[in-house]
């Protein structure tokens, strides 16, 4: 035994304590010995906060959330995405839909804004002032505001555009432009000039990377709204039956075994190329580019107006492309509003006590 | 010195720490030390997940999700309460509006179980078979399809309900209730036997509880989005403007200067206590019942089968709730379709070639 040794035998357990400093003591332990001294409180104070946040998994994060901050998280986009069918129906009220700001000759809604994704439809409906115009135009735009990615082009036979028809788009919710024309020729048809300007309006200021449909939608007809989503996808002409025009229960192109186009159910010179209403088939905007020229020929008789402008695109019957189930549908109807009787106004103008001329109808 | 003195004095540090043993160390250890002992890795091994949970305030268990938890989060009602009105709009397409599920002879929409808040419109629309009933129905159908809490109550005047309206209903998106009743009496005044047991309908099936307001609502008037909403807040009658009626521009009622009507602008016998076309008026649910005896009268003239519905009522003229801004707007016109030239048709039947009978016009 060395002297040392003898030492430290000599020593007992409160003395060897007793001669270490406070450094050396912590000098002494290995990491698992330090983990093990702390008690929770301790442990907790010691971390900061990155470090906590760190430390949890998902299902506990979602757990710390109460209702009021997750709704604070989501971005308009996410929202959107949350809702099915049931309730985005549930949301729209009266005043929402009637509530769309609007400004100028041409408005674009948020509608058409937020969905690119999808061709537009831009319909071109010629009007003309008389006493049903009013009704006729508000109608058929409640239809169309049904309808997304819709722009409404409305030209008017005037010699200036009307206020009424202003006003009328205006309020109507609907993407819109507001053209004018007045038919200078009395041979021409009524509204060839006003589709014209409807397609020069659209080749100029539509962009070449916006795919579209259009589409001739008078004034009187009745849509039902799945109309617009079969001239929808149109490539170059898609066509349908009409119901109630050429003096039958309904017009339409018969299909072949190969469900192309080969002849026509209507009355009225089945030998024309295309014996079709103008109610009776979309144009591809693509399509329509490709023989920018074309318009319609103001020289046409009725019932010649649209095949004429069909032969000049180009299309041969094979080429049309038949919607609405195969032609077994009738998805539009040419209905025809009856010119109100006003006879008793003429009376009360003849009293000097007409209508109040102020209040537009 | 004593012995033990002498004994420590000679050991150095490094002799001192062999000294000890691991217990001995640890003990020696107070708790600032021990946590001035832990790094950041070892400190958050230390914390189970209910105390790292319990670390983190508001703001930091916001930051920690990211969008997909965030939407997995919200239930419906949330999402529905989140968006604003333009987006709501985009929401809606085409597809989704056509799309309702549906079944039986009346049928609840989601809009209407969604919404409680708001008084319920019942539009009762007699309609009978012509050539141009579908075009009508699906055109004003797609008008009451804007409109929030509508109940449309469509009555055939046939022996039994037909698979054109059955259909049509069943597609048209909106809670509606199917009835028929076919006019016996050919002295009766079309469509009061109709528009009769859709009142009886009404007030036998409508909960006592519901706040709702009852319209007369013809197939072939065009109604402005507007109407509805100003006939919503009804407290006995509400009365406007309709346009295209009685021969003249408008009819209306004449306010005096409490806002009150007094008189009637109309040519056609103004001297009736309500000078007034079926279009032009609304009555509260709660006041049809406090006189739920009260029907149209098959006896009734045209012309005198609205002032003797509302006779029977027991109102006064002072009664009346003028709405479209003091009767100085026509947001309803009394529009009349052409019936169709089906000329042709005639001769297609006489070739024995009638149009396609299994195509529905």
């Amino acid at each position: 035994m060395t002297d040392s040794d003898a030492q430290r035998t000599i020593l007992d357990e409160t003395q060897k304590l007793a001669l270490l400093d406070e450094t050396q003591k912590l000098a002494l332990l290995e990491e698992t010995q330090k983990l093990a001294l702390l008690n929770e409180t301790q442990t907790q104070a010691l971390l900061d906060e990155t470090q906590k946040l760190a430390l949890l998994d998902e299902t506990q994060k979602l757990a710390l959330l109460d209702e009021t901050q997750k709704l604070a998280l989501m971005d308009e986009t996410q929202k959107l995405a949350l809702l099915d069918e049931t309730q985005k129906l549930a949301l729209l009220d009266e005043t929402q839909k009637l509530a769309f700001p609007v400004g100028g000759d041409s408005k674009t809604s948020p509608v058409e804004r937020d969905s690119k994704t999808i061709p537009t439809i831009y319909a071109i409906t010629p009007t003309y002032t008389r006493p049903v115009q009013k009704a006729e135009l508000t109608r058929v735009s409640q239809t169309f505001l049904h309808v997304s990615n819709f722009h409404w082009i409305v030209v008017e036979d005037t010699e200036k555009k009307t206020q009424l028809v202003s006003r009328l788009l205006t309020n109507s919710g609907l993407t819109y432009t507001h053209l004018n024309v007045k038919k200078q020729d009395k041979t021409t048809h009524r509204g060839i000039p006003q589709r014209n300007i409807g397609i020069d309006w659209i080749l100029e200021n539509v962009t070449r990377d916006q795919e579209g449909v259009v589409y001739f939608a008078d004034d009187d007809n009745t849509y039902n709204l799945r109309l617009f989503e079969e001239m929808r996808t149109t490539q170059k002409v898609s066509i349908w039956p009409v119901g109630l025009v050429g003096g039958i229960r309904f017009e339409s192109p018969i299909l072949n075994d190969a469900g192309k186009v080969s002849s026509w159910h209507t009355m009225y010179a089945p030998d024309r190329a295309f014996a079709i209403d103008m109610a009776g088939f979309a144009v591809s905007l693509k399509y329509f580019r490709q023989q920018s020229h074309v318009r319609f020929d103001p020289k046409s008789r009725p019932g010649w107006v649209e095949p004429t402008l069909l032969v000049q695109l180009g299309l041969k019957k094979e080429d049309l492309e038949p919607r609405a189930e195969n032609c077994s549908k009738v998805l539009v109807w040419h209905t025809k509003t009856q010119n109100p009787d006003l006879s008793s106004e003429k009376k009360l103008i003849a009293l000097g006590k007409p209508s109040d001329p102020t209040v537009e109808v």
